[in-house]
């Protein structure tokens, strides 16, 4: 039996969320009503994804719902903001509970663990298609820019880059693994994403600059440079392989996949030299593994460096049609 | 040829909205930073339109941008609030210029009238799927909400409803008008509905409680009253119906319409007996007409009277699935 939109937010969407404080007015009314920190500034992300061109047609409902929160989630840990609240934008072609409560689950669970409330949205008829708007608090002024990168900061990458691809790689087909472990690993890697939401937040007053990396190291690393208005050098032999990108895709793959592979979101982020110190403390404290890889310099443009031999991004695999 | 996404935010997006001092950072990093006035509440609403779904396939492409964010100023006019600020998240089959440039044009201009910037956004590949999100802010504490009537209060309508259904009706050629000048300014109040800010602005500390007409009258009331937890008299015979409505479809049709035709986004509102010349002088200063249709009762429930003696809603042509 069909359900109207009503009673579907209120079966699967109303409950087991953070109940907030700042929450003066939640779902419910024609608008919700929050209340921002004095002395800070709102922060606010909307991504979209569309079954088929962002996840892979098939792929679980917890998996997206996860997704699609993470991935916001992510835009908000590159600018160093405290996430708060959030609202969810769901089409669907129809009204399948059993995928409706999988999709709410695996959104819940993420949203609990950062402490979000979900105070706004909508459900339309439609081919499948969510929107997530993410909004957070920064102190003012110490929101993490992409554009303040200055020359002789060092650049640093969170976790593994091109697992995540790998993983994407290995769930439709196009690559293999020998090692069901490794499989399992980078899969996971690519259906449940880890936002760096606390990495961010130690981050602020010690990156100069940030972004995320959800469309490849390269590209995006060449998107903070842009906006700062730099160039740098990016050494490929400290770029951070996991063993099981390199065991199951072999070093030269592996290398292709961390410079050029989208969705891993880990932040890349530039530091002045004289607080890496503090960044590689601040990266300890939250338990995540941060790596240098490279140095800004005035000159625009990105050059790579192989075992400190210039090499060129095509040559060490950078493939531009990937992103 | 094919442009980007960047390209395409830079080239239709980026120029000639509204430039805010609030806005520390707008469009092209991870995400925006905005500033809400200390002693204001954050006001947000989510609205997602799909083609064929919430507008006819074939409208106007600069239509579909004025509706995708009137229906959200309209959800921040219920709520007394007034708008700063929208992200949009816009899926599309296929980069077409010509659409982009006057889909951009019709949002653009609604947004320069209201002085709204547009801060973030997001292009997806897919069917189309437009989902706009609109901040705004209003003091603390002084949102109109839906559930703040009281018995005693008195029930108001803006403008005229039923007109947009009646266009609807007209496009789609379920209905026809003799009059082409009749016909014409019914079909505009479906393509190019007025959101009520002002209005809701003039209302605050006036009204007790407020919804946006998007369902249709009958239906949103009913919202308003259960989110209250109360019913209400409600005076067919003071419905505003337009000379337009009445003249083409004929009083019976011209009530029907005005009582279960959605897509009006006019507001429905309650005030305080003591208050009532209060909302009359309010309503005049933005110059929009208000039309006092019923009285908030303790008693729940909806009961219609038509010259003082009680009708049933559906004997006065409400059709529960018109919504």
């Amino acid at each position: 039996m069909p359900i109207g939109e009503f009673e579907l937010i209120e079966r699967y969407f109303s409950k087991g969320f953070a109940q907030r404080n700042d929450v003066a007015i939640g779902v419910g009314d024609d608008a919700a009503v929050v209340q921002v920190p004095t002395g800070s500034e709102l922060v606010v992300a909307v991504d979209t994804l569309v079954s088929g061109v962002h996840f892979p047609a098939g792929m679980a409902p917890e998996h997206v719902g996860h997704r699609a929160l993470a991935v916001n989630l992510s835009d908000l840990a590159a600018m160093g903001a405290s996430p708060r609240w959030c609202t969810l934008a769901l089409t669907l072609p129809s009204v399948e509970e059993r995928w409706l409560e999988n999709f709410a689950r695996g959104f819940r669970e993420l949203a609990l663990r950062h402490d979000v409330a979900l105070i706004g949205g909508d459900t339309t008829r439609g081919p499948l298609t969510i929107s997530v708007q993410i909004l957070g608090v920064v102190p003012t002024g110490a929101a993490i820019l992409r554009s303040g990168a200055e020359p002789g900061d060092l650049v640093f990458v969170s976790g593994t880059p091109g697992d995540a691809a790998a993983g994407l790689g290995l769930i439709q087909g196009t690559i293999s693994a020998a090692q069901p472990d490794d499989a399992d690993q980078l899969r996971q890697r690519f259906l449940v994403p880890t936002p760096r939401v606390e990495l961010g937040l130690a981050l602020r007053g010690i990156a100069s600059a940030a972004i995320d990396v959800s469309d490849g190291l390269h590209a995006d690393l060449n998107k903070l440079l842009v906006a700062s208005g730099m160039g740098a050098e990016l050494y490929l032999d400290r770029l951070p392989l996991s063993r099981a990108l390199l065991d199951s895709q072999g070093f030269a793959s592996a290398r292709r996949l961390a410079l050029s592979g989208g969705d891993d979101y880990e932040l890349c982020f530039t530091v002045p030299a004289d607080r890496v110190s503090a960044a590689e403390r601040a990266a300890a404290t939250v338990a995540c593994a941060i790596r240098r890889i490279g140095t800004i310099e005035a000159q625009p443009g990105l050059r790579c460096f192989d075992g400190g031999r210039p090499v060129s991004a095509d040559a060490a695999g950078y493939d531009h049609f990937a992103g």
